[in-house]
């Protein structure tokens, strides 16, 4: 049976390609423009190949596959090949080997289809070494010029500009060569959350990829001995942090399915007999609704207003990141839901609480996600799991919704 | 005038001491059995020979200076001859030597007193070193043994009786040699807080030492992706350690002069986009009330007890220090009250908020304490500052102290 093989394939490979892994034994670790990613990039350029597609490595280190059809406009479906640090050996490989599958599922029924296809693998979607992150998808859509490239640093102070002439591409080229024949794209992806598992379906139909703001809290008191500094003249940071973050959640509670988390937080001096003079925090908010995401940030702000000033201190609220919310396209979520109505999958609409390539696509193109079920809702750590066999049914819903995108046309 | 040229010899001798510092520039750090630590004593037994008393180092590493009276029973004077990592130039050793500057007073006026007086520099009060503290006060009334000082090990795993050993004292006698002729103890203290430069007054009389309960808490929660995890869901760590915390300084605010410090908290994994797993902080209340202090801690715990239930989380409370509230001896408060009225010397009385020799000595015998005014209130870092001529008056209060006790003899 189909299924029975598809599973067995993707199998193999998401076992294979957990060999290019940086901490072997302790989870996977595939960072972008390493050695691992590129091992990986050679294991998955021969898959394709062994479909017959017309193989290449793109200026942005993703790995692309094409199917010529009888017009050059491009339906695109895959995921990403880098990983966060310890992460599992499912997110992201999982959907660009669920796409080859569905592309060799698509090639059984469609020698010379309408549109051309391409299966890809994108390059350092986590952002994990350069903070990053959507880097192929970026690049594809001309979003990213040498300027940018250069202002990335890892760690170890190599920026993406260098990363990328040590691994043999052309960053004075990263704004050139913009794709403008993209006309799809389809992501398939581990959910990544425990939604699916707990409604007991197997394909989750993805409406929206939430929005984000990330801000980071400085909040300014003064280190005082904790014995003899009476309570009514303290300045105590880590209080104000504690008044203004208790309060964060329930607020995220209003607004479901709006998420909040500080999840990030350090002390100064940190030292048990010393009143804290300054604590830094990390808030994430996201939700589909871009005016409930600034709402939660303001009634924040105006809480760490109203808690400094009782202590007159002070405090600081930088943005760090900010990204629009993303509607998926409504035609292609018919497509899926179709697919699996008519395999008798079980399924459902979700939202997507990840930020994926599909929301650099999404944002400017028509452009859909497949989720499939993560076990225990576990991901970004070496427990990371998802049955093959969903991956399966993964992959031919995608090549269905393909199909119907290819004969019918209507997006 | 006598009061500027007490003034003069304790700049200087404050001065002089400064020098035997590990981390010169940045702040005084005068650890127990070092270099340094070895040097201040040397420099502090000349002073004490050249007013002619009878000096030697005992074996808890303090330095003492015997006046022998007409009886053996000995009046104890002094403070602590160590500091804290980066600390400043006054806490303890100013004590010291305006406990010497009152001996050099005393013997103008008593040439063979009452009762025998000794000035003790005094060691490892703080504790910094090997986080136990109270050394040489636990030493001189028999309350630790062999075992307890080499179970205290510093960063390096040396053990207090390593230390002893490689400082050339007796750790196997660390139990033997303990006084029983102490007749009262004296310690001359900087204030470390705001309240007597706040109040204008130039020396503090300590009615009392704060207990002290500390606990490290660890609350348990899950690790979660910080946007595919729904609210409802969640197993957020710090949510809950904020929702705790922020409760603590309105509570202690309840019971005044009672404190409550976080002042160390640890968050993990520490990731902005993971939900924390566990949260760590040592809490610290004081106040000179044994049942406040219970208290606070009960409220403490069923605010734990009922934010992890909401979330079905766990949590641990383990107690790491109990300290009991000393009170000091009314009849040496009003000695020293009295010999402020004398001088026409502004005075007020107040509660110690800090740990200090006098509370070990305080706890089995009639203790006093003398404050004088930390300028700013700042302690425990290099900006902390005292007034030569304040510690100038202290040493005549001190002084007077001393001989209305050997004349009137009543406690």
């Amino acid at each position: 049976m189909d299924l029975q093989e598809s599973r067995q394939r993707i199998a193999q490979a998401l076992n294979d390609l957990t060999a290019f892994n940086a901490t072997p034994g302790q989870g996977v670790t595939r960072f972008p423009f390493t050695e691992e990613a590129r091992q990986a990039s050679r294991y998955l350029k021969k898959l394709m190949e062994d479909l017959g597609l017309q193989v290449r490595l793109d200026n942005s280190g993703a790995v692309i596959g094409r199917l010529e059809g009888q017009v050059p406009e491009t339906i695109m479906t895959g995921s990403h090949l880098d990983s966060v640090q310890n992460g599992g050996a499912y997110d992201g490989i999982a959907g660009v080997v669920t796409s080859i599958e569905a592309l060799r599922l698509l090639l059984q029924r469609e020698k010379r289809p309408h549109y051309s296809y391409e299966v890809i693998a994108t390059n350092d979607e986590e952002g994990s070494r350069f903070s990053s992150g959507l880097f192929t998808g970026k690049v594809l859509l001309g979003q990213l010029s040498v300027e940018d490239i250069k202002g990335y640093k890892d760690a170890a102070g190599i920026s993406v500009y260098e990363a990328m002439q040590a691994y043999g591409l052309q960053p004075e080229e990263i704004d050139q060569h913009v794709r403008e024949d993209i006309r799809a794209f389809l992501e398939v992806h581990i959910e990544q959350g425990p939604i699916l598992e707990m409604e007991q379906k197997s394909i989750g139909i993805v409406d929206a990829i939430v929005g984000m703001k990330r801000a980071l809290i400085t909040i300014n008191g003064r280190a005082d001995h904790s014995g003899t500094m009476p309570m009514q003249l303290r300045k105590d940071a880590m209080e104000v942090a504690a008044k203004v973050i208790a309060k964060i959640g329930d607020r995220a509670r209003q607004y479901p399915p709006a998420v909040a988390t500080v999840g990030n937080l350090s002390v100064e001096p940190n030292i048990v007999n010393i009143v804290p003079s300054r604590v830094k925090f990390c808030i994430d908010f996201r939700t589909t609704d871009a005016e409930i995401i600034k709402k939660m940030y303001q009634e924040l702000l105006l809480d760490l207003d109203s808690c400094c000033q009782k202590y007159a201190m002070s405090y600081m609220a930088e943005e760090t990141l900010w990204v629009e919310p993303v509607q998926l396209r409504p035609q292609l979520q018919e497509y899926i839901e179709e697919s699996c109505r008519e395999r008798g999958f079980s399924h459902m609409h979700l939202i997507s609480g990840a930020g994926h390539d599909a929301q650099v696509f999404g944002a400017q193109l028509p452009a859909a996600m497949i989720f499939v079920p993560s076990i225990g809702g576990r991901s970004h750590c070496p427990e990371e799991r998802t049955d093959p066999l969903a991956l399966a049914m993964a992959a031919q819903v995608a090549c269905d919704t393909l199909v119907k995108l290819d004969t019918r046309q209507k997006l």
